[in-house]
This record gives structure tokens, sequence and C-alpha cells, in this order.
């Protein structure tokens, strides 16, 4: 095996997220990937990707590997290959040959994901596929606090989507953020895993905080409640960025 | 007449430039704005807009006037009710009602336009649409000596699209700037007015000068020769915006 690792950017705007899904006609991130590596390496070639990514969803630093061991192509020569041939939305930003025992899913230390509110009177249409638009005024101090209640090892059930079928809820957020700078919001999280729309939930929660409608200390209640009725909305997919995958 | 100002701002991806095209099927920001006019007004309304944004070009401050005797909402409500109702791609950002005589083009004093170029060694997905990628080094001195020597009173037929039809093509740039900011540099022109393509043209002219295709020297050189074929490439669409219109 010949493995090697990309590091994958990407708007999400036109993908039914990352993971290919079978016999739905649905264009996904990896399907894209995996359709242009049998171009080029004229030999079908599995990837894996760190994230699933939901439709909609952007990556920054999103993680893929592969096994090359049929594509005779110096490994740092494949982002520039892939490039040439990828759309334009789909950018590898690195490329480069790792151990056998790398796994891009399995081996991630952390994930860290980004959530972009747009806070302004007018939304933009520059934003509008890259953040959640959010015309009132928030309270920012309550959001920070209520996010650090969410930090440590934590059963996430209540922000788990539901009827979703996980063996664990329990996940460790290492740290959160929560930073106003000019007209937006950045909401940052990073973990050793997130539940399915984890992050979405968590988001709504703490935008429903931050315009006073619930109160920082809820955080609490909603993870002993285990209930995801009693978690906030799902936030938008477009705000959402896949940051970071650490390994 | 009651005459409305608007600020309005794009995305002009998805468009074929700002100005009503007849029996062509393609569709532009003017109709977008009129369609929503009579649909809110019940009565046809007629816009008249500073510039004619080209397609793909964006705009953050495109200056739009119409008379509306025949609608009776406070102009300043305007703003609201239209957004109610535009594609999220178009944003009026103010509405106010002005002096009769004003005319969105005719009593236009200066217009500034912002080129974007994303100069780093991968493309981003997310600025695709908003700047132009270019992926070696700038020689950002010799572009700002460049912009400078195209400032003042001056004959720029060598700077508009060949086969154009205007009176005179004697226009004066206030104003230019060359700035690098991180991965992004911003070319900047505010003038009394602009021929059919003449940003883009002056951008490409730069770009060959920062990439050591030409010298700064050369543009006294191109101004004197009106002539279209010593100037440079038309830089793409996609990086220019409309930032502002003064009155």
């Amino acid at each position: 095996m010949r493995n090697i690792k990309l590091i994958v950017a990407y708007d999400g705007t036109n993908y039914h997220g990352f993971q290919k899904q079978y016999n739905t006609g649905l264009l996904t991130i990896q399907e894209v990937l995996e359709n242009v590596l049998f171009r080029l390496a004229e030999s079908e070639i599995k990837v894996t990707g760190a994230a699933r990514t939901d439709a909609g969803v952007h990556a920054r630093g999103q993680v893929v590997n592969f096994d090359a061991s049929r594509w005779s192509i110096p490994a740092d020569r494949v982002a520039l290959a892939l490039n040439g041939v990828l759309p334009r939305d789909i950018v590898i930003m690195n490329s480069e040959q790792v151990d056998v025992d790398f796994h891009a899913r399995y081996r991630a230390l952390s994930k860290t994901y980004s959530y972009i509110l747009y806070n302004d009177n007018k939304p933009s249409p520059f934003w509008r596929l890259y953040s959640c638009f959010v015309p009132r005024s928030l309270d920012i101090p309550a959001m920070k606090s209520a996010a650090l209640m969410m930090e440590g090892e934590n059963d996430f059930a209540a922000f788990q989507a539901s009827g979703s079928a996980v063996k664990s809820t329990v996940r460790t957020l290492f740290k959160t953020d929560v930073r106003k700078k000019g007209k937006f919001v950045y909401i940052t999280f990073r973990g050793n895993g997130f539940l399915y729309n984890m992050v979405r939930i968590m988001v709504g929660t703490l935008l429903e905080i931050g315009l006073g409608k619930r109160l920082p200390e809820e955080i609490e209640k909603i993870l002993t409640s285990r209930n995801r009725e009693m978690a906030g909305f799902t936030a938008p997919a477009c705000g959402l960025h896949l940051k970071l995958i650490e390994y």
C-alpha cells in the first residue's frame, strides 16, 4: 500500500455532503474525488474521509487518504494533478505520503469546526452561502459562557439529531470560542469527535441564548436531560466550516 | 415625481450584468429589480442605474433611482419591502427619497471600483467567484507606481474594449491604490467615469507589470498610443467590485 494523505478545501454549496450516496443521483465530494482519481490513475481508487460533512457544509481542512499503489505519481505532485481536473469549488491544499497505518477517520485526535454568523442589520449577498444571517443584536458574553459549559467530556445525546444510532454519545469538547470581529461572530469547537448535527444544534442553542430566549445556565440541564427536544434549533448548514483535523 | 434612491449590493455571478437586455432571455439585475417593483407597486416602474456593470461583476454600492409616485410606501421602508422578495444575491442596503432632479447616472461625480486578486500558491474555493487567482509572486511597488501614472485627466482610449463607440475617451482618474493584505491584493480606482472594460484592462495591464512582463514606465506610452493593442489583457469580471458612487 502507498498511503497518500490529502488536505481538501471545498465550497459545499453544490454538493450533498462529503460521503458517497449510492443510487441517489446526488453528487458528493467523495464521488467527485473518486471520479477524478479514476480518470488520472486509470484504476479504481476509494478514498476515506475524516469527517462526513453534511450537504452545504464547507471545509478548509478536510483530510482524506487513499491507496495509490497502482498510480505511479510522486505523492507531492498529487495535489497539482488533482487540482488541474477538479471543479473549482474543490481544492487540494496539500498531498503527501504517510505511514500505511494512517487512517483519515480512525486516527483523528481532534476536529475543529467554525460556525460563522453574519450579524448586521442587512444581509450580505457575498456571505449568504458561507454564514448564517442574524439581524438582531447578540449577547456575546452569554454565548461565550454557555459554550464554556459545554467543554469537557460530556454525554451530548441532547445535541444529536433525533433518530441517530451510535454506540456512545459521549464526546470530549476540548475547547470552545465565541468571538465577534466586525460584522462576524465566529463560534469555534475543537473536540475528539462530534455526533450527527451536534455542532449545528450547539450553535442553534447558543444563538437562542445570544438572543435572550434562554439562559446560559440551561446548558447543564440540557446535557443531563439527554433529550434532543431540550436543546435549541439546528443552525443552517451553510454557516458551518470544517477547519482542521489533527492527528 | 417621487424620486427614490437605492443603494444596491449584489453578487453578479448569476446575472448578465446590470442593464436590461431586450429579447435575449438573459437575466440582469435591472430586470429583477423592475420585476420585483412591479409585483410590489402593482404598477410598471423603470429604474435607472448609475453603472452598467458587466456579467459576473459584483456591486457593494450600485445606485439606482426610480419614480415611486404611484407606489404609496414610505421611502425608508422600500429597502425592507424589496429585500423581502428579492433573491438573496441582491440586497438593498438603503432607500431614501431624494430631489426630483437626482439622476443615478448623470449626477454621479465619482465611481470607485475595487479589483480583488487572490495571490497564493493554491486557489481558494471560497474566493473563486469574487477574485482573480494569481499563483505567482507580484511586484506590488511596480504595480503601485504604474497605477499612479494612470491618475489624472487622460485619454483612456487604449484602455477601452475595442469596438466601443463613445464621444470622448477622456476621463479623470482621481485616485488609484494597490494594496497587499494577507493573500489578497486590492486594486482600487476612483474616477469621474470609466470606459467599457476600462478597469479590467487597467488591472490586466497592472498584472502584467506585477509579473515582470512589462515595466511601469510603459503606462505613458500606452496612454499616448490610444491603441487597445498596446495595453494588457482584460482581467476576468469576477474580481471586479463596484464599491461606491458619490454625488
